[in-house]
């Protein structure tokens, strides 16, 4: 596997490879990799004869007071799993390749970057948004896969790619779960004890709601965010939000339908803030 | 020639070049050609295999109250003009075609977009930044070559390709000018008799600069700014700026030197608005 850590170089193969008719696919990751980001690489290799992970940690996505410097960073370990899935190159940037003393430059997908996470995150979509669009300009792919987990994200990714005429397809992949249903995040390390008890919240939610779903016709969204609510106090976090909106268009539905998500933001102990969602007719 | 609506075939069309291992050029333009448009597309053919030109009078660039409904449009003869160059394929979307009822995405290239026309024009830059790209994730093109009377616009759109990784050529072509120096422009037609009298005051400002500087040495720009000023309001025009600055970063040069541009913009007569600039020491 190549390691390469300039963007004109990885350009440079990925010109080549398309060139000789490679079909290449792109799993952008901030790195500190578990089994969620392993199975968007094994996507990515189901689709495409070259696959590119990229391991930055973006710091325009960032807001001050947020957890970039302490991010958690394992390079030689991201690398021995990277390498184990087969991926054929590894892009890993300094920042100064990034973003050099000139940069200036910002993309913003409005309207959905507003409310949810982004309330509660000024700045960080238009981060994403930004990044990910330098990462396409670099590395060319004909797909790339996110998470469903980073569920606002994807949204404002495929929105991205359709506004701006990115010809590239954005999959999304089914979110990994511990045993206990916790959804993996490299942030899960911040976790105590206590806390690591606590945040199973998100999927005890996620699946009260469902099971008052399977059991009940129309149901108002309104129920199923005073059940969050509810269960994310007992245990002892603190709610940022807990939504009921459209899978495409992050409208808020009334009533609960085919294409609703449930998405929510906890933050548990101190400050590790933990996200999750789910389609609520499965 | 091939004149083509839809982004989806012309992308197409671009990626079948591509991997036959054409060279592409794009020119960008909003139609209504001169012999300044046509230069561009000379300028793209001698560069490369293929010369795509698009023609869109963006509205995103265009303010509320600023001349976007009454653009001049010559279609019929834009063709023939962009026939006669050999240019072998014409982009010529709907606004639909390029802002779909869900559009949402702006780039903007914050510090350079500040000053100058951007603060006469606010969102301006913002809606060319977001068409151009849109046009390069379309066309892909190798290069893609400007005007260098929109000087800001250039050094805009260098930034952008740089900040966001495009590997594209940006070539900037020489102002072609009327016999008089009116440095030519879409929207001279708009210029009544005693308007484009007036209008050569840009030029006369640029040339009675240009004439210091050769008889001096380390000319204050504030000496070439009271100059342009005096000129301007001997002619009767309105002056929107006059500036002395650095041709890459657009910052104020104190001394002009050979890489100072005198840029201006002018109100001529009721509301046409036109803008010429020039290198100090040439």
């Amino acid at each position: 596997m190549k390691i390469i850590q300039s963007a004109k170089s990885i350009n440079a193969l990925s010109v080549k490879w398309r060139m000789a008719g490679k079909v290449i696919s792109l799993v952008p990751t901030m790195g500190c990799l578990h089994e969620g980001h392993l199975s968007l690489m094994r996507k990515a290799r189901a689709v495409s004869d070259k696959v590119i992970v990229s391991l930055f940690v973006n710091p325009m996505q960032f807001s001050q007071g947020e957890d970039f410097d302490s991010y958690p960073d394992q390079f030689e370990k991201d690398c021995e799993l990277i390498k184990n899935e087969g991926v054929d190159a590894l892009f890993r940037p300094t920042s100064e390749e990034m973003y050099n003393n000139t940069f200036q430059t910002g993309i913003s997908v409005e309207s959905l970057s507003k409310g949810m996470c982004g309330k509660d995150r000024p700045g960080h979509f238009d981060g994403v948004a930004t990044v990910v669009a330098k990462l396409f300009n670099i590395t060319c792919p004909d797909s790339a896969v996110f998470g469903d987990k980073d569920f606002q994200q994807l949204v404002i990714i495929r929105q991205l790619v359709k506004d701006l005429n990115y010809n590239i397809e954005i999959i999304g992949a089914p979110i990994v779960r511990e045993e206990d249903g916790l959804a993996m995040s490299s942030r899960n390390l911040y976790l105590d004890p206590d806390g690591r008890k606590c945040a199973i919240c998100l999927y005890q939610a996620i699946q009260a709601s469902q099971k008052i779903i399977r059991t009940m016709d129309k149901v108002p969204a309104a129920k199923i965010i005073e059940l969050t609510k509810e269960i994310v106090a007992r245990a002892g976090a603190e709610l940022e939000y807990a939504v009921v909106v459209n899978v495409s268009t992050l409208m808020s539905d009334e009533i609960v339908n085919k294409n609703s998500v449930l998405a929510l933001a906890v933050k548990v102990g101190q400050s590790v803030r933990l996200i999750d969602n789910s389609k609520l007719m499965v």
